[in-house]
């Protein structure tokens, strides 16, 4: 049997991946009498009094809802919210296995983003978190900044922050690695949805100086600025993508003279050549999955020295499995109100810092995803952001 | 310590009730492979090329949202949906405990009617079938309905028709053990809202001839009509509830050569003497929480013979927890897109049916909430009904 037969046979074997689980002793008559009714009244006012009492007697403060309305779901695009159950119910899998937290999969028979706002904040007073997951860009953005405007609890879109904390903590070791300052990096981004705009604000603000940008249009141009979505726009306003001097609207010729590719878009888009003409020891990150902008063996042949895919069969995996059940665990203990640009960033170094310099090489710049020691750095650096800028609940 | 601080520390000491677990084998990375990227893609386009799949390779089929707005819990009221919480959790897990069934509670932050039918549409794709629980009465009828009309997943909301069921599976056996038939029955009911409507209707459909009602504005009659509300209005529309020849508008007069009493309204309306107006062999039903109408041995120096409460500590306790898990456990087994009346009552009769005429008294007329047998014989009665008459999915 291939993968997908594979993975057919597992998910119809077990009807699912993800089930509930009962945390109190109900064994005998009495103990529904404090799990139900008449003693389940008491915790019920002891909320009603203050609602703060709701992460004391109920599961809320371990509890993430993942939702998604199954618009951009993995490279697979608008296959509606059924169709979108499996990834869910992975996430929340992912997120009991390697955070011990307790998520709920929810698909949304809507894609409208006023609507999907609105069931989000009517869902709120039910989690301790909210993951939203493959909802399409660049509505995802707009939903997300809503969320985290309207609600105080954690809202933390995956796609577009769990990769961009994944690949930060990749380059900051990649940079390391061939000794070049963060600072002086020319970067070449493939990818302008969620993930690349997340991407570019991120490295920026690690302190990156020149960051191109590339879609399925061409070369990101100020003078293009009217065509723009709005997410684009903002990057050109805020000064995080920056115009190639000369370019004649290809993916090449921002490769000129990069040190860093980074591709989240589509498959076999680079070649060797085009890597060849980046500056010497240069890094590619090629994030499509599951075929990837350019495979690793042909990006060597080109010349580069690091290279990361998000492929768990080659080395260096870019995967925000890395991140996000980290930055949630980190969150629900601080009792964060929101995940920051600051947690984020300190989510990244936590997970650079776990590979020490003489570990470091150029096929070791990111830990295993069951690398232990992730989680409880990620949690704990989130944690501590949270605490130190107060952004928590009183 | 008393119940209220036990249920407390319990709910303390766990975090809550219920947890999530996974269901399939994560040990390794290659398991990632096919419960999460690049396999999960096989059972999301799976369920894109027909939706029933989504039975199939998730585990929808297994899973119940029991959704309430927090606006009638228990009988302590509109408390909202934080401190509604620990209740949702106590459903969840006793259609675990019950019915292996995987229950999700889910509070809304929205008392809204057409926000609520709007909201549930929304999160359908996600499960099975939906528990409405602790939903303010009448608007609890309105929104059932329109979601049992606009969604093919079975709606049921538990205050009314769980109560009706066991209610009715009672009285089916009180009734035998006092030899009286069903059709000669007269009944006065004390509560005209989510549980006493659906009592009337059920016994009504059971064969009972004449009901009278009762609330807080007194005897119901149909010369108030305009008055009432529009669950009351249909009672009257439909024939289902009588206006008593003579009454002074006390739930005294109508329960004068009554042959039941039933109370799901307030603690103690009901007093010996009342009792001693009915006829000989009285049944009495009296399922306010904690304290009912009458307590079973004043009920007993009136002269009635069955007693029935919602408590624990007194024999023939009245409880939902009979129904429910059966009755999802038989809609999901059967795919039934909806909870029929015909379900309902035949799952009355399967309860009734635990217990044979030898063991039958009047301090057993329902089997324990124990009882192994119960969600057995409900569930197999439903999902037989369901198939039957053949409102199930294709």
């Amino acid at each position: 049997m291939n993968t997908n037969e594979k993975a057919l046979k597992l998910h119809q074997t077990y009807q699912g991946k993800i089930a509930t689980k009962i945390k109190v002793p109900v064994d005998k008559p009495e103990d529904l009498t404090l799990a139900y009714t008449p003693g389940v009244a008491a915790p019920c006012l002891a909320i009603n009094e203050n609602k703060e009492n709701s992460y004391v007697y109920t599961n809320r403060g371990n509890s993430v809802a993942v939702i998604s309305d199954g618009s951009a779901v993995l490279g697979l695009g608008n296959i509606g919210p059924e169709a979108a159950m499996p990834v869910m119910e992975g996430k929340a899998l992912l997120l009991k296995k390697f955070a011990d937290i307790d998520a709920i999969a929810i698909v949304l028979d809507t894609q409208d983003s006023e609507e999907i706002i609105k069931t989000v904040k009517y869902l709120a007073p039910t989690f301790g978190a909210i993951n939203l997951e493959d909802i399409s860009a660049p509505k995802c953005v707009e939903i997300e900044r809503r969320l985290i405007n309207e609600l105080n609890i954690p809202i933390f879109h995956d796609d577009q922050h769990g990769t961009a904390i994944v690949v930060t903590a990749a380059l900051i070791n990649a940079a390391k690695l061939v000794k070049k300052e963060i600072k002086d990096l020319t970067v070449a981004i493939s990818g302008t949805g969620a993930a690349g705009s997340s991407i570019m604000r991120m490295l920026k603000r690690l302190g990156v100086k020149t960051i191109y940008g590339y879609n399925s249009k061409g070369v990101v141009d100020i003078k293009n600025y009217d065509k723009y979505n709005f997410l684009i726009k903002e990057l050109l306003d805020d000064g995080v993508i920056s115009t190639p001097v000369n370019h004649d609207n290809t993916l090449k010729s921002i490769m000129v003279d990069a040190d860093v590719f980074i591709g989240v878009s589509a498959p076999n888009l680079v070649d060797k050549e085009m890597v060849s003409l980046m500056n010497k020891d240069s890094i590619i990150f090629a994030l499509a999955n599951p075929l990837p902008e350019i495979l690793p063996d042909e990006a060597k042949l080109g010349g580069a020295r690091v290279i990361g895919t998000g492929r768990s069969d080659f080395p260096n995996q870019i995967n925000n499995l890395l991140a996000f059940p980290g930055i949630f665990k980190g969150a629900l203990m601080a009792k964060a109100t929101k995940i920051t640009e600051e947690m984020k960033l300190e989510a990244a170094y936590a997970i650079a810092s776990l590979i020490n310099d003489d570990e470091l090489s150029e096929d070791y710049i990111v830990p295993s995803t069951f690398d232990d020691r992730v989680v409880k750095a990620v949690s704990e650096a989130v944690r501590k952001v949270a605490i130190e800028s107060n952004v928590i609940r009183k």
